[in-house]
């Protein structure tokens, strides 16, 4: 389980990244649980990513991947439609990631809302490369 | 934050608008936080509008965006497959337009429904005017 | 079913009200179907009152009385106990009234909060009384 | 609005009370507008508080009022019963501030769970008076 020293390096770096980005992001960390263990929302960041952020994180907790692998399994043509609207909703796209201890294990997982898909993705993995 | 004086012009103006139109519409004015200020509803306007104009305008106070532009992110093949999903439902089609202050601040949102999806952009817009 | 300018006779009376008592209200117009008609929200009034408004003209609307009326069916001893979670929750106390036609017909109910439910009753009261 | 800054300087008093009183806490820090702008999960917190404490700064944010204060006007014999289901539900016992700033005007609310209520309530007012 991600510990608050770690949830607190992670969004240092995700900060720091989305300022060289010029992105006002909401940052979000889940532990293994999908549980909320820490959550920043920079200023001028638009509401509405509060809760994608949140979403992408937990879309990564809960399957181990990044949000945006869950969408190729749910896309148009993907052998399961209609995933994306299990577990009260999946956000299956760029901005969460999985964290991992040093031996691999699942931690927890970021998420990143406030830029476009591919910076908050960025952020997210500039984050994630802090555990 | 948008004051009475103002969401009552904004419904003035968006009401002066829906009756040159012939469109009996739902106005509803949020503030920044996304919360509901005013709203009315024309005589004969249908029910199912009242959730779609609140809808819109919300769309358009979480992301500090017109309710449509949201949809260019999550229609197929966009990036953020799923978008309108969070949130509780987003409402991403036309007639949700956000109100600004004299500097560019984002102060609330206006949303209308009732008449097709391009009326209601123009009565939404004709109201936003008046702020 | 009560038209918007009878709404917006109901709202006049009800802010004329609130201002003499110097409470900053919300005022919502509900149909005889309990659906939205009309809303404003007094400047400075609490966030928290916007869904208390609507609440409690709700409540009058379905049962065709007082808000406070409906909890003489379930207060602790009163034979319909959890009444009050009926509906996807009522709110059974001060500040919803009927709103009814000459002939007595309901065309509707007004709901008001942001003072003690006293004020509330009082300007809604007020507010009815302008049908 | 609250800033960043301020809510970790909340944060960060909150902390430190915490680890006065040996209480693993939740604390999350809400805008004026209800919308979360921080939070934390100290190491070994249990997850049920991290909806408390979101639970209690929301009711405080939406009134305006400590959140233990929303239950004298929903208590046995209080004039408004049933209050405490309204806004999809309001937690209403110590542990949710307002944060002001120095002109008075309400600019969030802090929330803190993990511990008893009171103690709870401690490390809230240790938060809020580092704004």
């Amino acid at each position: 389980m991600i510990t608050s020293k770690a949830a607190q390096a992670v969004i240092t770096a995700g900060l720091k990244k989305a300022t060289e980005l010029g992105v006002r992001a909401n940052i979000a960390i889940l532990d293994e649980g999908a549980h909320l263990k820490a959550f920043v929302r920079m200023d001028g960041a638009v509401l509405g990513s509060i809760d994608l952020a949140q979403g992408k994180a937990r879309t990564s907790a809960l399957f181990g991947v990044t949000s945006e692998a869950v969408w190729d399994y749910c896309k148009p043509g993907a052998p399961a439609p209609g995933l994306e609207r299990s577990n009260s909703g999946l956000m299956p796209f760029p901005g969460g990631i999985p964290l991992t201890s040093s031996d691999g294990t699942l931690i927890g997982a970021v998420g990143v809302s406030g830029g476009t898909p591919a910076q908050d993705a960025d952020i997210a993995r500039a984050a994630a490369e802090a555990v």
